[in-house]
């Protein structure tokens, strides 16, 4: 409880809010679910500045989860416990909070006349089983849960307000948007006090060549406030800084651009380098289709995942066969012969012949990506990339521009074939920058 | 700690051991990460017959943690701590524990030789700082870190046996496999306490559908034992039995199978549909070709992840543009006028084209994945699938048989797409399935 409060009062926040997650439900404990619920809770803690101190998962057992709502009631301004206020024997929050605060339990008639409509309008009767969901704690406040049957509950207990909510994801949203919020906004200062975060990505370095490229960085501003998350061929970058400290975030910001310079592909958690590359596309009206050999269809898979990916991504080859790189895209028996299906000649071909049907870019990917297929000269991870395009000279948009790569990419099968359409997706952005700069430039003189 | 043992000694158990995880780090109580060890920690223990309790994260600070610790310990009998065993200031494991348990702690001369004999393996000295990782408490046994430099170590204290692990999941594993594992098998008796799990998964129904086909299931054996996980076109069922409950393991899965029937396509949990169907092309020397619109190459992504893929997969084509439906794959313009690109006549011939790449079996898929290109007659979900192959009647191969498949599928992009390819490998899954039995006993009959 926040000393000195009415349970229903607004008053300024007296410093920063500890606060702690208590996820309930035994099928959390098991070895194939997490308790995802609290990274929505704490994403809502961090904007309004409360320091999260720990996380629990209980077992759908009343004693159990007295003892750590007790723990927990004494050690932080702040419990969030989810689960748990279902209508069967299982669902043992509310009488495990009754418990650990020494509440007396009350029938609402209200809710349960709110539950009784919600069944009557799917047409059914309420089962007896769900008046259970109509007990209310001594003292709580009912939070109304609009997307189920479980309706939450609020109470000061020990030093700390607590927060009964249900385990439903969807429905945890809902509570955090029409209960969380507004009671951290009244009571805390998160212009003082919250978090901001900026994300930025970064395509086809590895996590130690950015760190090597952020040596300023570190010296300037430490380590604490950057956070680095590596996938094959990704690195995402997240600034996070609290109170006061957000005043620097554009000083950090524009120190991250300067080690990484155009490295960094975009900018929030959302974005992709294939939403990037497709966005590029269509706002200069170009044309993409593709000839994948050993990324077999996920180049295409990974582009087509853009909503509105038609508008400028017409299709392409699957080769996975080589009977099909020499029936569909016209590489040669003897390119086939001489260079071997893994080569810098055939991924020109392959990119040639993409191109070939309508696009402006043609992209031709072939390679190893294992865990068979390699030989001594062309080990598993080796791929052959080639991009052909028009070029940054727009007055003869015929003369095509090819950018060819031949890397060997560390990993298994899945991490050779995601690092490829990586590197193929970052050389297109990088052709569009080029291509777009003078081309713009270009057609404005053209209007003026 | 386990009653009556020295720390070495092994003795049979004395009934079901119960057990907490708790994951130090303040990176695990942030809005994007969660402690992801636990589940193979879990998973080791279930094998063992051992009941976890409780779950925690806590942040790295050393009177937190080592309250934690203590609470733990006096609750269960196996207590298994990941993390903040590193060299730095923020690693406080080794401290808590000191702490909580009112233990000296020693400088392990052995360890630091250990130490120092890894940094001198990459031609480096032994930062000073890395010292630390040398403190052994009182009492404690030592466990060695074949994956990385922080060495963990087993003390008994209070009700419980301590655990502290390294944090890094590579790391966790190995010491799970060295020293949980072997601690656990001398002191259970997993032939009596231990998990059974069997894990059955079922295409192209919805969860509610599975659901009403298990009534005998359920009627018989109760909702306790099997655990639904749904996803897009894909459910997972698991049986979950403990101790002499697995006797009754073979008839709850006949059970299941007299439900499910041949909606069943694997068993385990790392089966998938596209591995099923290229292992079954694979034993059938069949090959096949697909055409992909909506789904844009994500059937053919999921093809080729499977290793081995390409004795079974030629590949195909993209047709996401129109135009490319017409140059590949011979869809006439009169098709296109009359009936539209989503289209029986379309998808219909996609897949004969396909199959003309070379294949047994062709695929055909066109619809409308959204959020845009809907009409009034054909929504955002609408599908047309084809599948073109081989007949039954191998005595003559050529004549082909045709399925074809309008659908519309509930949910977003991402959840038609991948509906999509889930119900076109569904339908080669069935018509191998058919294809085969007679081929098999026909061949059998030739030869003797």
């Amino acid at each position: 409880m926040i000393t000195g409060m009415g349970e229903t009062g607004a008053r300024p926040a007296m410093g920063v809010l500890s606060g702690a997650i208590l996820a309930v439900g035994t099928e959390l404990l098991g070895s194939d679910k997490l308790d995802t619920n609290s990274l929505a809770l704490t994403a809502c803690l961090e904007r309004f500045g409360v320091v999260l101190r720990e996380k629990r998962v209980a077992a759908d057992d009343e004693a159990g989860i007295a003892e750590a709502l007790r723990e927990l009631a004494g050690r932080v301004d702040l419990v969030l416990v989810t689960g748990g206020l279902g209508p069967t024997r299982d669902d043992c929050t509310r009488g495990a909070a009754a418990t650990a605060f020494e509440r007396a339990v009350r029938m609402d008639q209200g809710l349960i006349e709110d539950l009784e409509r919600r069944f009557a309008a799917f047409g059914r009767d309420m089962p007896e089983v769900n008046r259970r969901q109509a007990e209310v704690l001594e003292g709580a406040q009912v939070l109304a849960n609009a997307r189920g049957t479980a309706p939450g509950q609020r109470l000061d207990a020990e030093r700390a307000t607590v927060f009964l909510l249900p385990g439903v994801p969807r429905e945890v949203q809902g509570m955090i948007e029409s209960h969380l919020e507004p009671w951290l906004a009244a009571r805390t200062d998160s212009a003082r006090d919250g978090m901001a975060r900026r994300v930025m990505k970064v395509a086809c370095l590895a996590e130690s060549a950015v760190e090597e490229r952020l040596g300023e960085f570190y010296r300037r501003w430490g380590r604490d406030t950057l956070g680095i998350l590596a996938r094959p061929g990704d690195v995402r970058l997240e600034l996070r800084l609290r109170g006061a400290a957000r005043r620097q975030l554009q000083a950090m910001d524009a120190d991250l651009r300067a080690g990484l310079g155009d490295a960094i592909y975009g900018e929030g958690a959302e974005i992709t380098l294939e939403k990037v590359v497709i966005d590029g596309l269509r706002a200069r009206g170009l044309k993409l289709a593709v000839a994948e050999s050993c990324t077999g269809g996920l180049l295409a898979a990974r582009l087509t995942s853009v909503p509105g990916a038609s508008a400028a991504f017409l299709g392409g080859v699957i080769s996975y066969d080589n009977a099909l790189k020499q029936a569909l895209l016209g590489v040669s028996p003897a390119q086939m012969a001489t260079h071997g299906a893994v080569s810098e000649p055939v991924a020109r071909t392959m990119a040639q012949a993409a191109r070939g049907l309508g696009a402006d870019f043609g992209i031709g990917i072939t390679g190893i990506a294992g865990p068979t297929g390699a030989t001594p000269e062309k080990p598993v991870g080796t791929v052959h990339l080639a991009l052909v395009g028009r070029g940054a000279d727009r007055s003869s948009p015929e003369v095509s521009a090819m950018v060819h790569r031949c890397v060997r990419f560390p990993g298994d099968r899945e991490m050779v074939r995601q690092q490829a359409c990586q590197l193929a997706l970052d050389l297109l952005r990088r052709a569009l920058a080029v291509a777009a700069q003078p081309a713009a430039v270009s057609d404005r003189g053209e209007a003026g």
